[in-house]
């Protein structure tokens, strides 16, 4: 057999134990805060039924989903369909559905939708309910994007209280805060908003163009969103009636009185107020930690599927996307047949974070989770004196490590290093005579001889 | 769009809370007590390329493995391979590595030594490593086997010292103990004995047969064995010679000496009772908590690539089979073209691990990690009385919920009790008037009134 040179397919990643030790870190934090807060956690499988998520991400989706061929004879299977089938041509599109009938999971929100409906009957609503797997796109890998990759989702089904939503910006605070992060904000808009401000000036077809613009505010000010405005069909009373709006300005109060000055022709528009109106109100009762809030009608994701909060977290510290999103969807299930179930739900970037955390040095110095103590030996003599002590620290919980016998004193402190072990116990015959162990400390390199006893006290 | 009924791929699962809870007990006591021992995690893709996994399987593995679909145009890939290749005939068989480039991950013994040769360079050995995560094969599904489960692996590269095999022993004790496993025995073999029975009557070629038929002792006893064996090709002689094999009994240091008699003839063979002994005297030097471990020349699992030690974990409390098992391989990362790697491993069997465990009802109270409390209102006053106190419980990391106003409260006790959650805290108007909030034990009924500070004090 000819050896082949390995490696990962493009787009996938390899997880080294330091990368793991800093993932678990983060996971472990955000899945925390959700059990604190009543989420509970599901898995569902790898792969569902390409009728499952067909037609849920629209065409670019379809086509970005990782196929599984069938197994068996799958060509077999396509040459019958072709002698059944006058008309079928063989193409890749033709024989798709032939050929394959199951997908890798393309994200967690529509396995989510199929577990509620296909469950139903067990589960007792509102269900809380979060979740952390992989998902898969055949995507063009580039830096920060992979086709495969983590997604941590929090949604809550069956309660249309706003008490959701501001539980939301609360987990995004803890769990965030947790992780060290100092200078953050949970951006916080509404559709209804969005659908209110498209109303006021009769243009409700209009709202992706109208919200498209009003995003870029940022990058090319007034005049550049005025220009793309009337580009896009509106016209100058348009955006004379909606600018003060788009300038919109001051704490998130004094911005909700503007809104509704400009909304109040508008029952929808007025509604998002209301709505955004409670959600600060029941955070005003919960002090954030770290988080600040702020309302910002320019933050318009996921306007095909979110109908009343929308939410976005920003890191202030470093350049960065953003590392976190959510909102709610009046109608997760009705494309599985369970119509008049509202949902809403948040979702956390862990990969960004991961790079945040990275560049601001935040990963706690034991997230490689190595040994705290490594017991060398000078000989076979040794390791058999040693093996007692080490069970000895195992049994107060203490991860410690015995290297085996045979191998230089220089090797086994090497391995110590690379691995990030901060304590080694030495053991030679001096050592063994007199029951006093050498501890070194291997960051500051002092030495201390110990008893038995007192190594497993001092570890304890 | 036609409403589909959902459902998953046949021989995959749903995981509910429940069984989420139950499973992360299980993953994380395994994962601690590898951690523990100075193994550390690591994950790779869930996607191999195809030529990393082809041919490491035998035909069956090759066949039963989840190939993926190449994303793009596929069929043209075809015919111009049509084209080009004029003896290119179109069938499941020549296909499949045309339209297929990626596999999944078949089981995470071989991405591992993928990992290993890939990596080296960064590897500091012996590297010692756990990996838990899902494999794919497309098997017939029947009880008890899916075509997505989960493997639970440690194994150590680069060290050949039996240390690591006494340490298996040990790992498979603490956490089996751990998960509350009163009785179990770890049998232990050598590859080299059963080499070494085979050398001592000139059938080393059939060493298969002679041990698929010793296997069958407790079954079909010794005049079934014999049966068997002369089927077999073996002589009357041959039999004469291994029965006291076959028939061995007694403790483990009556049987390695009786083995050591008839093997006397057999360098290998008496090689593998060196290191089984070798393996008992380190393991007398750390007491087992719970496990039997147990010498039994039958075991002969993974004969094509065990070389030394092999293992295999039996429950003693209920019918099951083996829910663990390992062995030593002389060259895991030879296939990819990294020669003379020893390295050692074992493998929990986590699904089994979970029946055994629900049948036997060890699993904690709390392992569907519900919440410890919730609160419940009469109405919209009380939610907002009630949203300081659940932060303030939040704040001592008690996981705390508050249903939303406006439901009944009997709909939301019938939602406590359906969680699980052990403790729920009614507030209505004399609740608020005197600032005394009544707790009810959902087990015992029980009901408390109690201040804000001393619920939290209570639950602390």
């Amino acid at each position: 057999m000819a050896v082949i040179k390995p490696s990962v397919p493009k787009g996938t990643r390899d997880f080294s134990p330091l990368e793991m030790g800093r993932r678990n870190f983060i996971f472990d934090t955000i899945k925390s805060v959700f059990r604190k807060y009543g989420y509970q956690q599901i898995e569902t499988p790898s792969m569902e039924n390409l009728s499952t998520l067909t037609g849920k991400y629209g065409d670019e989706g379809d086509k970005l989903m990782f196929k599984i061929l069938n197994s068996g004879d799958f060509w077999g299977e396509a040459e019958s369909r072709k002698q059944k089938v006058e008309s079928f041509e063989f193409s890749s599109k033709a024989l798709t559905p032939v050929i394959s009938e199951k997908a890798l999971r393309y994200d967690l929100t529509v396995p989510f939708a199929r577990y509620v409906v296909q469950h139903q009957n067990e589960i007792t609503f509102p269900f809380k309910r979060f979740q952390v797997q992989p998902v898969w796109r055949a995507d063009r890998p580039q830096k920060g994007r992979y086709r495969e990759f983590f997604q941590c989702d929090a949604d809550v089904v069956g309660s249309d209280s706003l008490l959701n939503e501001a539980e939301f910006v609360m987990i995004y605070d803890e769990a965030l805060s947790r992780l060290g992060l100092k200078d953050f904000t949970v951006k916080v808009n509404n559709r209804k908003i969005l659908s209110g401000i498209a109303e006021i000036i009769d243009k409700a077809d209009n709202i992706v163009d109208l919200t498209v613009a009003i995003d870029k505010l940022d990058k090319i000010g007034l005049d550049g969103v005025t220009k793309e405005l009337l580009e896009r069909g509106f016209t100058q009373a348009d955006i004379d009636r909606i600018k003060p709006i788009i300038l919109l300005d001051g704490s998130n109060e004094e911005k909700l009185r503007q809104l509704r000055e400009v909304l109040a022709a508008s029952a929808i528009g007025l509604k998002g107020c209301d709505e955004i109106e409670q959600v600060f109100s029941y955070l005003k009762l919960c002090q954030l930690q770290t988080a600040t809030c702020e309302l910002d009608i320019t933050l318009a994701r996921g306007l095909n599927y979110y109908t009343g909060a929308i939410f976005e977290v920003k890191t202030n510290e470093v350049q960065m996307g953003s590392i976190g999103g959510g909102g709610r969807y009046d109608d997760l299930t009705g494309m599985f047949g369970l119509k008049g179930l509202t949902g809403a739900g948040i979702s956390f970037g862990a990969d960004r974070i991961y790079d945040v955390m990275e560049e601001l040095g935040l990963f706690p110095e034991d997230a490689g989770q190595a040994s705290q103590v490594l017991i060398c030996c000078f000989d076979k003599d040794g390791e058999l004196y040693a093996l007692p002590l080490l069970q000895r620290l195992r049994a107060e919980n203490i991860s410690a490590e015995l290297y085996p016998a045979g191998a230089k004193i220089k090797k086994q402190l090497d391995y110590a290093n690379s691995k990030h072990i901060p304590h080694v116990i030495l053991i030679g015959s001096d050592e063994m005579q007199s029951g006093l162990l050498t501890v070194k400390d291997m960051l500051t390199g002092t030495q201390h001889k110990l008893s038995a006893g007192e190594i497993v006290a001092k570890f304890s």
